[in-house]
Formats: C-alpha cells, structure tokens, sequence
C-alpha cells in the first residue's frame, strides 16, 4: 500500500502483520469490551467483522493470569494481532508475552516500582514483543498526581519508563498519552513528538457516548493527525468496538487517507425531501459497509440536494415526488417508483 | 453572558433575540425535517427541547409560498428565531419577510438573475431582516459550476452577491460556504475570513449519518472555531435534529467554550467492567440532558478508571464486584447494591 502519511519519519514497530510508524499508513484499533471467554465461533465471527470494516489491532483488558492462556489461543486462532491491556500486574504481562500474544499495553501509573517494569522489558526483549507505554492523565504514577501542569506530568512519567527502557536497549515501543480533555491530548502528543520519534497511539480516553465521544475524538484526533502526528488510532466511545472502527477510520478519511470502504454522502433532510433518506441507508448501510469499493455514494432527499449537490458521487439516489432518481456522476440513469427504489439502486450498486 | 469566543472581531448580526458576530458566543443551529405543518403543540414542544438541548434559530425549507404563511404563524408563537430556507423561488423569500420570519437563507446558486437578488435585498432592507447568502460547492451559479478550483469558485460565487449588497449599502448579512468534503469548507472559510469581517455560519453539507457525519462536522467546525473562524454552526446529519444541536454543544465544548449542560464522562468499558455503563447512561441520559448545571458526570465501568480516573468529576459512579462506587471528586461517598445504583445516584445528582 502506498505510503500516505504526512508523518515526520517515526521508528516502525512491528505488531505481528501490522507495522505502526516508520511512514506506514496509519492503523485503526479497538478494544474488546466484554470479559475473555472461551473462543467461540461468534468470537471469531465478530473479530472478522471488526476487520472488514477497518481494523487492523484489537486490545484486550486481561486482569488474570486465567485470561493470560485464553488470549493466547485467541491469538493461535487469527492473524488479528491481539494486545494485552495491562494494569496492577505484571506477571500477567509475563504471561501474555510467553502465550505469545502480538503487544503489551502497560500503564506506569499502575504497574509498579521499577524492578517490575524492568522484568517486563527483558521478557518483551527476550520474546521480540512490542510494548505500549500508555500515560492516562488520570492515572499517573502517586509522585506525579498532584502536578499542576498535567501535560508536563504526564510526559515526566513517560520520561521516567524511556529512562529504564533506554538503559535496556529496547526501542520497540509505541507510548500513547490520553486524556479526556481535547486541549490536553493535543498538547502532550505535540510536546511528546517535538522530542521523540517513537510512534504514538492516539486516543481520548473515556470520551464518553457515541456523540461527544465522538466529537471529542475527531476534535483530537484530526488535529493530531492533519499536523502528521499519531501512527495509530482508537476512537474510544461507550459504545460497540464496531462504531469505535467505522469513526476511526472516518477519521482518517477526514484527514484525506485513503481508506476502504464507500464515502457516503447524504444529505440532512429537510422540509422538502421526497425521498426517505434514512431508512433507505438503514437498508443499505450493510451492503454499503461491506463493500471494499472506494467509491462515493449519495442518498439525498431532493431535487435541490441531488444528482445536482452530489453530483461527484460514483452512484447516487434522490426522491423526485413519488419517484426515487438513481444518478451516476451527475447523469440520471433510471427513474423508478419509491417503493422498487431498493431493488433497483442494489442493481446499479451490483454493475459499479 | 461573558465573551468566551477567540474570534478576530466581525459585524454583529441581529436575528430577534440571538446576536450571531460581534464576539457574542458562537450560536448553535439545527434545520426542521419535516414538512411544515400547522402549528401545533407537538411542533412547539420539539421546539422548547431543542432549545433546552442549546438550539439558539431553527431553520426550515420554505418550499412554497402556503408554508412562508405558516412558518410565519410559527414565528409569532415562538421566541426561537426562526429562517427560512429558500430556492429556486425568490417571491417565496419576499412572502416570508412579509410574515416577520427572522432570517432568510438564499442560495446564490438557484435563486435567479441580479434583479431577483436585488428585489430581496430591497425587501430585507424595508423590513430589517437579516439575510444568509448559503454558498454551497455543489450547487453554484452556472458560470461557476464547471471551474477546477471549486474554493475560488465558492468564493466568487460570494463576491458577485456582495457587490450587489454593498451596491444597496446592506450589510446585515451573514455568509456560508459548505461543501461535504472536509478540507474544501476549511478552506474556503479561511479565506473568506482573510477578506471580510461578515459573520460565518459555518457547517459540512451532505455529510452523511451519524458517525461519518459527527466525524466530518467534528474536523472542519472544530479545526475553524479553534483557528477563532466561525459565529454560529450547524452540524448536518442525516439524523434528528436533537443530535445536530447536541453534537454542536459538544463541538463547542471540545473547544474550550462554556456551554450548559453536563460534561459527561464514560469509560469505553471492556473485560474489567462490573458496572452496565451504557445501560446505566440509556437511563439516566434524560435526567443529565435536561440539566442547566455546568457539572461533570462520569459512569464508569470498572476500580481502573474510576473514581481514579475520573477524580475530577463532580459526581460519579463505578463498579467494585456485586457493589456500585459513588464518588465525588475522586472521594467515595456511598456504597450500594449495583441494583439500588439508579435510584441512589439520583438522589446525589439531586443533592449537587
């Protein structure tokens, strides 16, 4: 794949088949939200479905040493690179790195004095295992908590793990800074990478629901991303894993990545549609997903809004009184009554 | 209320009560998507939540001259200033000024030659009406549509209006410039700000449903707004319109500007969580929505983030096991049942 990234150049860390920085285009992650069962069909089911639409990493919290083992068979079973979210202890670190799980995401804030950390890195050497150094604002190290200037204590506790992985030679290692706040994630990220060329894992932790979790991401995140900073992304929402891929990789097709998928562009509805907007991309929203095509779709609701306003858009649909225009480029090409709307707008889609 | 914006200063701009410029803060708007019906209670109900959500003008498509009657008999029963969106037909504009609507929206593209224009402009100067000249990427005049570099294009289409108002000595005008591609709107309001000192209502066209379309909304608004570029926004979905007003609160949060309502912070949750985050938000979102409080609120899933994590909020709720943690600015006040969670986190909320 070309290499799309206005990045400065960053080390590159390899995460089994994924690479993160080193001008490799930017990936998309996720985190599993529910406890680590047993593998299962749906399990594997889901983490294909997390793939096709544009993930390329998916986290999972691991809080026993139990779940260590399940995540590695987990990772026996897909070509998904899996990591391990870390807190407390370390030896469930120790173990996902003998289970051979792909990465390891440890808080410092968390994971405890240095002799620990220091086990970490050797076996994270010893396995050829990348690390995540992932600062929360919120969960800084008890000596750095009552800084005022959270940006500077959150990037002192990053300086603190460089420190001991420096020592130790071991450079494979993605750092992330989160915070809740937009202003504060932009700024660490910024400071971080005026000083280091390691890559970063963007993210705004506990965002909150899918609007302002979204809004607080984008506002973040496109910032991050369009100044060429930020190798990888998790959009975190209290939402499903699949709404945090699809807005991580709008994202990045926000900041004009070429991304998989269809560009659909529809238009808000008014007082003069015709045609019902929303409950045809309801219909078509799976088909659409699916589509590996990187084209543009329109679903509009008016003569005033298309083929005119869409009219760039590779295949496009709009309401003219009780007949629904399908358009391409612009040009209409079928006019049919609402209610075969459906069947015929999916032959069009089917010819593309 | 205190000037929070960062804006270079523009005109100031009076639409009934609302001041949209002139460093008043930057105001939120949605658009009706239905058809307009006679008024009703249902009508004047969605409308008082609206702007309980933080809608400051409402805008509906004024297809004919019967609904320019209506929207009229609207505005007399209403303080939301109400617009009128018009196309095609400039006698529908005229009809509404007649009727005291509060702004009238014109396309540039669509409304007709110089003299139609100069007739409106006329009867917004008689009646004191503010006036949008809506330019929109795709819909420009037709000597325009075909030019490569659709930002001059836009802004052309801009200049040949504002020779005409200025011709007239008119200058209670607001611009917008909106395309569906994110760099494009960036662009051309920065330019535009470069030139003129007309407020900018600014906004992504046809961006699509909800993720994309937050996601898209999110990039452009929150880049302009940070950059001091932009008086009054409207996030276009293809959805209600509570999630456009709610999505441009949350905008305008994220860039640092006071805003009522609850700053809500969630984990994303994952397999550590013991706490039903997003159950537990579906119940009480009413309840924090309606709030006037300029409070922060976190759910969270699990003892990792909080009260840690969310040590700043002014009240809170986690999970410990079978138990629900109730924390106020990282201190725990109350341990309860997760079934007994509801009820006593509201009686708390109630308490603030």
């Amino acid at each position: 794949m070309k290499n799309q990234n206005k990045e400065r150049n960053t080390r590159a860390v390899k995460v089994k088949k994924i690479m993160i920085g080193g001008g490799f285009p930017v990936t998309v992650q996720t985190m599993w939200k529910k406890p680590l069962e047993k593998i299962g069909k749906t399990l594997l089911k889901e983490i294909r479905e997390l793939a096709d639409a544009g993930c390329d990493i998916i986290r999972f919290a691991v809080p026993t040493i139990e779940e260590a083992a399940l995540l590695g068979e987990l990772q026996a079973e897909t070509e998904m690179p899996l990591v391990a979210d870390i807190h407390f202890d370390y030896r469930i670190a120790l173990e996902c790195m003998r289970q051979g799980v792909a990465k390891i995401r440890i808080n410092p804030g968390n994971i405890g004095d240095e002799n620990r950390v220091q086990e970490v890195i050797q076996a994270a050497r010893d396995t050829a295992t990348p690390l995540r150094i992932g600062v929360n604002a919120g969960s800084l190290p008890a000596g750095l908590r009552d800084e005022k200037d959270i940006v500077a204590a959150m990037l002192k506790s990053a300086e603190i793990e460089l420190e001991l992985l420096e020592k130790y030679g071991f450079r494979n290692v993605v750092f992330s800074f989160k915070s809740s706040d937009v202003a504060t994630t932009i700024n660490v990220n910024r400071r971080f990478r005026e000083q280091h060329d390691y890559p970063l894992h963007l993210g705004v932790t506990e965002a909150g629901p899918r609007i302002p979790g979204i809004v607080k991401n984008t506002a973040a995140l496109y910032t991050l991303l369009s100044e060429g900073i930020g190798e990888t992304i998790r959009v975190s929402l209290s939402a499903d894993p699949l709404d945090e891929v699809i807005a991580g990789r709008e994202i990045l097709r926000a900041c004009g990545r070429t991304v998989k998928g269809v560009n659909l562009i529809s238009c808000p509805t008014c007082g003069r549609t015709t045609f019902p907007v929303r409950d045809f991309y309801e219909k078509v929203s799976a088909r659409l997903n699916a589509l590996e095509k990187n084209i543009s779709i329109a679903i509009m609701g008016c003569h005033v809004n298309g083929p005119g306003e869409a009219r760039h858009a590779d295949l496009g649909i709009t309401g003219a009184g009780k007949y629904a225009l399908i358009f391409k480029k612009g040009e209409i090409i079928r006019r049919e009554l609402i209610e075969n709307a459906y069947t015929a707008f999916i032959e069009e889609l089917d010819r593309i």
